[in-house]
């Protein structure tokens, strides 16, 4: 943790335990990456994994923001999972339950062999089970993928999942006060309308668990 | 749209619908908001609803973020929903179903009976039926909330909702492909550990329809 990464709004939010915080990215499928472009800021999602003390992200060696990221430009990778609404008995004490891992830093373009390495990561973290059978990457759609790693040194954590915090003034409110969750799940696999028949789906699918995305 | 906006990467992926937009927008709680500060990116899940053809912003009136908005800086909001995992017999053809929007420019702190408008709309957004039973923010609650607005002129919609894109010499790959659905759902709601007895769960929670998040 980084004075800039010092959680200073709800402190008591704040969370530094790498154990959280690794539960938090191994959950999510997505970051919202965001670069400066002539002063104007860009927030776009990324599918991601986590390598360690790093996070992977790839997309297009096409775009803007692949070509900052490689370049080292300075970015902000945010995680977040919605986990519920907190209804309160006032407006202003209502809140949202969720999990949130901040990233700040600059990316490092991964090349050759590493390159291929998080690839095959990435492979594992979305879709687990399929690195197994799924066939190498050729040169030309390595080349037109863009890999970086971002390191996780400086990174803050929030964890809100705290029960209604009332005023006092509002404990004889006649109106209910509670959670209502959110729930993230993978629903029934669907063919694609061009599968050959006969092929089932693997069972590797059914093994996954839910709470991811 | 603006030059700023214009979808640059897999163009297919871009709608120009307002109405497509608007149901992202209704669908979604938490876009990720980002500001710079001395050239680093800082991007942050903020509670939105969309009021016409604007986006309605809150969040602590001594965040660094709010601070930026209400000042008028430069900022992006972007909200995501992801929908599913596409797996093609290929990992470099395998993607993601989604549904993102896009908005730049820069906010306008609201006042006055503006924002105690724009704080009920809120809630009616987050927590439909709430509105009607819930008592009014203080002058103090207020006070310590920004609000602020953002205008949905300069906005890009990207929906990924296609089947695998194969390449020709993948299909005769003996590998499963298809859509693996994600679905983002409200849980039971769970009473507040400090609610009195006999409150029940109010009848607008069970209207709520699924599908938001």
């Amino acid at each position: 943790m980084s004075k800039r990464t010092q959680v200073r709004r709800l402190p008591k939010k704040a969370v530094n335990d790498r154990e959280v915080m690794n539960q938090i990215l191994d959950a999510a499928l997505v970051a919202h990456v965001a670069i400066v472009d002539d002063k104007q800021p860009y927030a776009l999602p990324v599918g991601f994994a986590r390598d360690g003390d790093r996070l992977l992200l790839h997309g297009s060696a096409a775009s803007r923001l692949f070509k900052k990221l490689a370049d080292g430009k300075p970015c902000c990778a945010t995680i977040t999972i919605m986990d519920g609404l907190v209804m309160a008995r006032s407006a202003f004490e209502s809140s949202m339950h969720y999990r949130c891992v901040m990233v700040l830093g600059e990316a490092v373009e991964l090349h050759g062999d590493e390159k291929v390495a998080a690839f095959d990561l990435l492979v594992k973290a979305f879709m687990p089970g399929r690195e197994l059978e799924v066939r190498k990457s050729t040169k030309k759609e390595l080349k037109a993928t863009t890999l970086v790693a971002l390191s996780l040194d400086e990174a803050s954590v929030k964890v809100s999942n705290f029960e209604p915090g009332d005023l006092p003034e509002d404990m004889d409110s006649p109106l209910w006060a509670g959670i209502i969750p959110i729930q993230h799940t993978f629903g029934t696999p669907r063919d694609a309308a061009d599968l050959k028949p006969g092929i089932p789906v693997p069972g590797y699918i059914a093994e996954w668990t839910n709470g991811r995305t």
